[in-house]
């Protein structure tokens, strides 16, 4: 079929107008890019994409992601066009209104045919380089019979000039991510203005130096976009294609302008593009022809899709792929059960970061979805196992990767892979760098990816390297963060536990804060409640350790302070004093117990102290104003680890007297 | 004065002996980095750095910032060696060590001769961008005689594969800071093996694609790595000086591998290291002819900075000079007394970002060490004023930096240019996008440098951007954040006072949490406690309206919650329920005062109430355990902001019965 403008036209100008009346109409929102990338769009739904609306989950579809998210709807017009359920004309009509699922940027959990959620810049294409990872990995499990498709990105020059780009393009120009084409709305502006404000770059020139094809094309000229794209298609790097546009293309008196990135045109320039675009339906109406010829766009997958589910039917894999693709919520508590009940069995003292390693050799081992990597700290993080040899450009069924020092960019491909299915990511860093990745963290959150991050060196606890290095307010800020769980485990055990959670929440991603140093065991078969079949875990705090005098003090701590709660305890029950010891390994689940189980925990009768070594600001809730906050709000220091917890008063010495001068208040 | 390689490999080996040596007796550190570049660092300080180690806070001095932090015994090496009085031989001795200055990673609070502090990869390098746009500003201005030095970087593989590089080195690039060179330890070595593992990318051809020029070296060939310098010096592009080095050389069976990056070597290498480098003498001792040699290089600055010291004395320029060094804190409260006076005299609601640009135009008119910027949110941020014009690379005078969209970058950036002295950085972007630059705003605190963060939109106030754009857990988790001051001012008053905390603080770096909606004026002359000359919020919360009944609840809240709280207790009171509301513009600062003024705002016999549109972790601290807690503790949604806050309860409909039934139990 040959590219034919008098048809192809009408339907980008259909986009185009969508657009600027759904922004009018909201009096907010950005026009700017969907009309200067609905051209290339129309070509890329017409020609390329493969998909079929009407299976918008279909595992083979190619993902489509729209980087440059505040161009919503040019996303919106293309699923509505194409003949997705939703976004309804109704629907569009309420762009930006409180319940519409077109939303100001598009939301993974609002509309399918949104791959993910897109806005904050650079994070887009970020993760598309996770989806074409997770893709050429199932690929090389599966075959191009059941996985054999891409994934394509419309990002901006904001995208571009973020940091993380930086991150995900070396990434995917060192995988050699040859099904990966991002196309850049090369329009020149930016919202302060002209790019010439900020930037000097050869983008080009950059894009070939981490290993990416790069080809030009007029974003305005049918031809010239197909040929770029077919290009893009048979070039075995992933392609960048530079699409020269004009912002706004359509709005005769401000199109090229910075004016129309983020504001509507304004009645007037609405109606003067409908002149120019030749445009003569009313606002929200399509009319018939045109909408015919983008529904006969939608239709053009649906063959596809047929023939693939013929091949999956037809296949001896259909059984492997089918439980690939289902995720590992269910599968996880039994791949752990023999190893919980060894380490009961057999306890030691482990840094949680090792304990984390041994719970990751069962894991990767009964779990082929997941595949692990560390942002340069390997053996620090401890997130490689006998069975999860090195992801390559060579060897895509590698289920390691080395993301390089790269922890946005790691994050970022996390959520893609996630997002993607069949993959559950984990990835390490030092908890400190949760700073590094936060936003794509939050972004994991928002979309409901069950990500896991592996953070270890999660305290002063670090030592030597100092307070650039050791985490104090990190723990506190990511559990401020809505729908992220922070498992803080206190010992082998805990864990174990705590991984078993954090991938059977899929709805939810997971910090795995872990220890540098060693920690003594203290659950197991000494444990009066111990059954290797009960998480104690999951209701995020349990009473470890009930006092065995009258209970005047209950001790609340986590990670590698619930060891040294202990020990105050038992210096305070010498004393006569009794005390409870209850471990809070993952605040956001004790938070969701019902109210009778909290009181039990933290009754109104006792002082309650917190022990974590980290901020304070947030341990009130718990304990209360009349409470005892044992943490560090300052910056660490340099100096092995034992003196820092010394110094900064982490030990019973220094913890137990304050506790007698509370009570006597 | 011809290369000696006789008279410089003896100097650079000391360098190698101290660091393997203290590493060694640590038992913890990174002997590679300072081992593999005391070559280029050796011809760097005996023939090209400027500076004079008995005043290492000569203001033209040149500034080296040692970005591969973890090398940071190459630093306390060459300070030591070149004659600054700290670090002693006693101080490296106890390298890592509690008390000792030669922390892990270098602290610039902890030594002079460290000019920023580093450790978290890529920033470095973008503060040193930021200290080399200071040193063009501050020519500019003062013309050579007074301001003409070069900012000196060593990076390594990690700071050039962040993404934060790709921001620094576009800025740098576009701005075209030609005294900026930076020093690559090219040696194909990261933590997890050879960088192969995980990057490919063509590093020099993608500084060239950023208007850099590169020039090469053989980083262990003296003649050459001079050579490379001097070319780097003459190019008026900023430079990177690739040096081919071996990681750890001089360890005979580890060099040029990763193990000798971050662990000891061992005493048996050590000793092997000694053979190979014909290095005698014990360890901590350097032979007299050796020190000679490296007190000469240390002398080499003193004639060059008694020269410059001539000319200021000369200069008629010299009062201004040294008042721009001085710093604005003493001159923040006079240039906004005329302003808050205005404010008072003529109320008005205009958002805080509004509020924030007005008190800008006074600051930016009185004190010219303000230079503003944002990035690419000029008119949303409303950080330009009539008295900053762009800075660009014609015109480096100017006071705006269009920093792009590059947020990490720009805060890195501002660190440097406090860290400069003679400039007040402040920037804008919106408050979600602190996840983007979050470390950077750690490090502003960590090193005690007055950056001042314009971020606005600091709620769902938002509107229909949505919850990518939203900050829900963003104020909470920046108070975590020790040293950091998080204003949140809840109208045009309370901005002028929080801008001049912001700037009086000059060891702590602060936050000004800004609306995007307008906010009524409830400061002013109303007030019955009203004074211009007083500010309020400089005791982080006060008494905003007193009950006018007996008192049974207090309304905490912030920003532009406070206006709610207002109307929530004029309808208590209309039903005749006593209600205090406190403003609390700053929670660091209200920490920080005495019981008496805390336990008077917060009493125990009321119930206490916290409105904030955040997370409401955290304010138990204010509240207790019995008190309530109006907040979103989920992700905010598209719509316009009137619509958001009825859809998350933030009315006085909503809240008040909420008081009421509490009141009840």
């Amino acid at each position: 079929m040959s590219i034919d403008p008098d048809r192809l036209q009408p339907m980008a100008n259909a986009i185009r107008a969508l657009s600027m009346d759904a922004v009018q109409a909201a009096n907010s929102g950005h026009p700017g890019m969907p009309m200067g990338m609905a051209d290339v769009a129309t070509i890329l739904f017409d020609r390329h994409l493969k998909f079929d609306p009407s299976r918008p989950d279909w595992d083979d579809r190619d993902r489509f992601v729209l980087s440059a998210g505040h161009g919503s709807m040019l996303l919106y017009a293309l699923l509505h066009l194409s003949g997705y359920a939703r976004p309804t004309m109704d629907d569009i009509r309420n762009f930006r209104q409180l319940g519409s699922p077109c939303a100001g940027h598009p939301e993974n959990f609002l509309l399918e045919g949104v791959e993910c959620t897109t806005g904050p810049l650079g994070q887009g294409l970020a993760m598309a380089v996770g989806m074409a990872i997770a893709e050429r990995h199932l690929n090389a499990e599966f075959g191009r019979d059941l996985v054999d498709h891409r994934t394509w990105v419309i990002a901006g020059d904001g995208c571009l000039m973020e940091g993380v780009n930086h991150e995900a393009i070396g990434l995917a120009g060192h995988l050699n991510l040859g099904r990966l084409i991002v196309l850049w709305d090369d329009n020149s502006i930016t919202i302060d203005g002209t790019t010439d404000l900020s930037t000097s770059e050869n983008i080009r020139a950059r894009y070939e130096a981490t290993g990416w094809h790069v080809v030009n094309c007029d974003g305005h000229d049918f031809d010239d976009i197909h040929r770029a794209l077919k290009e893009a298609k048979e070039d075995d790097r992933p392609s960048l294609v530079a699409c020269n546009t004009i912002i706004g293309k359509g709005a005769p008196n401000k199109q090229g302008t910075s004016a129309t990135h983020g504001s509507p045109l304004g009645a007037e320039e609405v109606a003067a593009a409908r002149r120019m675009l030749d445009w003569d339906a009313k606002p929200f109406e399509i009319p018939n022809a045109i909408l015919t010829d983008w529904r006969s766009t939608g239709d053009r997958g649906r063959s596809a899709q047929a023939e693939w589910q013929v091949r999956l039917d037809g296949s001896e894999d259909r059984d492997a792929f089918e439980q690939r693709m289902e995720g590992v919520a269910e599968h996880t508590a039994a791949a752990l059960q023999g190893h919980i009940r060894a380490l009961a069995a057999d306890p030691s003292k482990v840094a949680t970061r090792k304990a984390s390693e041994m719970a990751l050799g069962p894991l990767t081992e009964a779990l082929p979805q997941l595949i692990g990597g560390s942002a340069d700290l390997t053996g620090s993080n401890n997130t490689k196992t006998a069975f999860t040899e090195p992801m390559t450009a060579d060897d895509y069924a590698g289920r390691y990767i080395y993301y390089g020092i790269r922890e946005f960019g790691m994050a970022a491909a996390m959520n893609g892979m996630a997002l993607h299915g069949g993959i559950a990511p984990y990835g390490g860093t030092f908890l400190i760098f949760s700073d590094y990745c936060r936003n794509a963290i939050r972004l994991s959150a928002l979309q409901k990816a069950n990500v896991v991050y592996v953070m270890t060196h999660d305290s002063i606890g670090l030592g030597e390297d100092g307070p650039t290095h050791q985490p104090v307010e990190q723990l506190m800020s990511l559990r401020l963060m809505p729908n992220l769980n922070v498992y803080r485990p206190c010992d082998t055990i805990e864990t174990a536990e705590c991984w078993q959670l954090a991938l059977s929440t899929s709805d939810t991603p997971a910090i795995l804060a872990l220890s540098r140093q060693g920690l003594p065991q203290l659950r197991g078969d000494g444990d009066a409640e111990w059954s290797a079949d009960k998480n104690r875990c999951a209701r995020g705090a349990y009473r470890l350790r009930a006092s065995a005098l009258a209970r005047r003090v209950v001790l609340l701590a986590t990670g590698s302070e619930v060891a040294l709660a202990d020990a105050c305890a038992e210096a305070l029950e010498k004393d006569g004093i009794g005390a409870d010891v209850v471990s809070m390994p993952c605040l956001e689940l004790f938070d969701a117990q019902d109210e009778s189980y909290r009181s039990d925990l933290l009754p109104r009768d006792a002082l309650l102290v917190s022990i974590e070594a980290g901020a304070t600001l947030g341990w009130e809730r718990y304990t209360g104003r009349d409470g005892l906050n044992i943490g560090i709000d300052s910056y660490g220091a340099s100096a092995p680890a034992a003196d820092l917890f010394a110094h900064f008063g982490f030990t019973a010495e220094a913890i137990v007297p304050q506790i007698r001068d509370a009570l006597k208040d």
